[in-house]
């Protein structure tokens, strides 16, 4: 086995994504790897040769700590899927002159179900040429959307901060003594576990959202106007959580009627987005009731200021525990979570088959949300609950969080 | 002077304003007020006699400490401005019989320039009427828009907001090798202290806001499109802060540029918003760059969970300078922020005449803006930094930060 390691990021940022990177390097130094190199831009930076050896960057315990806390990819991410080794071999062999130059025996890429696509299809490779080197995943995605495993690191910290900032948001949308309805679109396009988590904002304190739209359920927007109109009755502010690939009946996304009737400013077809805005201009415009949209945006992934501590902890763990199986000998795997137990909450860390993770996704059971479609179960609650508990403070330096970075060459 | 003590939050809420009230509180009852009333929805609630014995409801140290810490305005809001009292002088006489039914010996009103105006009125019809009851003003504004006061509650935590989650989103814009533009619109229709606040995610880890975009400065759309255009040749993710309230030099505001050109998906025109979107398209379509733009929307106003520690202090003292100068005979003032030094910050609260504050709005200066008007000087990094620093840690529970609310009747 070749003595040094490599390991990439890839696909979106998440909030902890950099704490499972500090799981596999301090897992790796600890036991016994010689360097520990970053791809940098995923491997799509390595077919360019761009590769840090991290030991030059992470030089203090200081770093380890700033890199648990600092959101989004340190080493930079990309969208790059592998080809088909039968259709082009000539970048398999690149990457694996690469990783015998660089003297690799394990290689690990931490990302979602496209990731997976690519530890798989590299140990194939790797298998079919008799090489030594062991690829494994590390799963990455706040959309919570992969088989195999009880959840996904980054889910619990986009699940904590929607529920954090929906409870905000629904303290400030009672202050006025007025009907309204509040519209919160959430991240997810094809699994509603973000928008699930937005039931997470009730409490003692909090009747969290009135309503939640997951992709897993087709919206009737006539049914959906007159539960509206129902809830009004006894509530003036009325707060829906949507995902923005809520569908019609019809397979349609409901943000494609937005973009079938808009155009941007300067007369070209919109963006697909605007589910949310949507959803409060018809409730508006049919209800007449004041509505507003908010969109979750960007900070659902990035927002590490009140990242959850479970979630970074496990982070770390899968990182780690990804080294351990490679250093063991296992290859063409991914470090999954499996619930020993929900009271209290315990999940060990174990490797599952890599190929059956790869190009999947999970929905939520249908069972979980309830049967008129507009809310999720106690079980649900039950689920994800455990995964938002806890905290890491940012460490603050006049009054913002330190982060780590990678200087610009 | 009669025994008791009302208490109001009027205008757009804050994440601090409550600190206000839990200062007007307990400094009140110290003070040995009799009972402290709270007006349900703000003046407008009190003309329907919607009135809280608030030692109904904070019963415990925990609830004031929960108080301080919950974003919006516990006693409820309103956007009513009293008529001139020569016009309607109806409005007062009803106003004035509540106090006098409540034995009110000191109104207090927690609130931005309009709710100034309504202590302004009051206390002119106090004094015309020969009552003895004292009115004062306690500043309250995310816009920090108020004459007379170095800065205003209200703008700290959303100051330090907009500076964490910028940061946030700074990483999470460079981790793909790509050029990108990214645009982010803040709060502010004719103010731009949030906007120019940008500038404070700043640091040895972070570039901060690459341009800042206020309202004092006219936009010339094609001097920023050659500007954004130079900035991207030495850095590939370039990142914009524009206020939402940005106009062109023939005053019009930039996002009505929006509305004329866009209809929602229902025909209706637009409603007025999209600055930060529609720069966005317009340096997609005219750079062929990628552009994305992320409202930071109303969190801006309710964030709570990453308030500055400062500014909790420091609206937490402006309600209880407030009383303070109430039980010492003054009336017709509004309590002020006057610093006394930079190195060390240290602020006092001292009252000020709330005639001069009412109706009007405080721009940041011409010279704490570059000659070029798309950043902001070091003089307004030194003015602002000190309003975010320290934390106040929410109070968790099950992984999201508790609240006190005022439960339905």
């Amino acid at each position: 086995m070749g003595k040094n390691v490599i390991v990439g990021q890839s696909g979106g940022p998440t909030a902890v994504i950099n704490s499972s990177l500090a799981g596999v390097y301090q897992t790796a130094k600890s036991l016994g790897a010689g360097m520990v190199y970053g791809m940098q831009y995923g491997i799509e930076g390595l077919l360019k040769a761009q590769v840090i050896p991290l030991d030059a960057v992470l030089k203090t315990s200081m770093d380890i700590e700033l890199l648990k806390r600092t959101p989004a990819s340190y080493l930079g991410s990309c969208r790059y899927k592998l080809p088909d080794a039968d259709k082009d071999p000539e970048v398999y062999r690149r990457l694996f002159h690469t990783f015998d130059r660089l003297d690799i025996g394990a290689c690990f890429y931490i990302g979602g179900n496209d990731s997976m696509d690519t530890i798989a299809k590299l140990s194939a490779w790797g298998e079919k040429a008799g090489s030594p080197i062991r690829f494994i995943g590390v799963p990455k995605t706040i959309d919570n959307d992969l088989e195999l495993t009880d959840h996904t690191p980054g889910f619990g910290s986009a699940a904590k901060y929607i529920a954090t900032i929906l409870k905000e948001i629904i303290r400030d949308s009672t202050v006025y003594d007025l009907r309204s309805v509040t519209v919160v679109e959430i991240m997810g396009r094809n699994a509603g576990w973000l928008t699930g988590a937005a039931c997470l904002a009730a409490g003692d304190d909090c009747d969290g959202a009135d309503m939640v739209l997951l992709p897993e359920v087709p919206l009737d927007p006539e049914d959906f106007l007159a539960k509206v109109d129902e809830l009004q009755k006894n509530k003036p502010s009325v707060i829906i959580a949507v995902s923005e690939g809520v569908k019609l009946a019809d397979g349609r996304y409901v943000c494609e009627l937005v973009s079938e009737a808009k155009t941007d400013a300067f007369g070209h077809k919109a963006a697909l987005s605007g589910t949310g805005r949507y959803l409060a201009d018809l409730i508006s415009h049919r209800l007449g009731c004041k509505a507003r949209a908010i969109e979750f945006s960007t900070l659902q992934r990035c927002a590490a200021h009140v990242a959850s501590r479970t979630d970074i902890t496990e982070a770390y763990q899968a990182g780690g525990a990804a080294v351990k199986a490679a250093f063991e000998g296992q290859t063409g795997k991914m470090a999954a979570f499996r619930r020993l137990s929900e009271t209290p909450y315990q999940c060990v860390v174990e490797m599952v088959d890599v190929q059956a993770v790869a190009n999947r996704e999970k929905a939520v059971p249908r069972h979980w949300i309830t049967p008129d479609g507009y809310q999720v179960t106690e079980d649900f609650v039950r689920y994800a609950r455990p995964l938002i508990q806890a905290e890491l403070t940012p460490i603050y330096i006049d009054g913002t969080p330190r982060h780590i970075c990678l200087k610009a060459d």
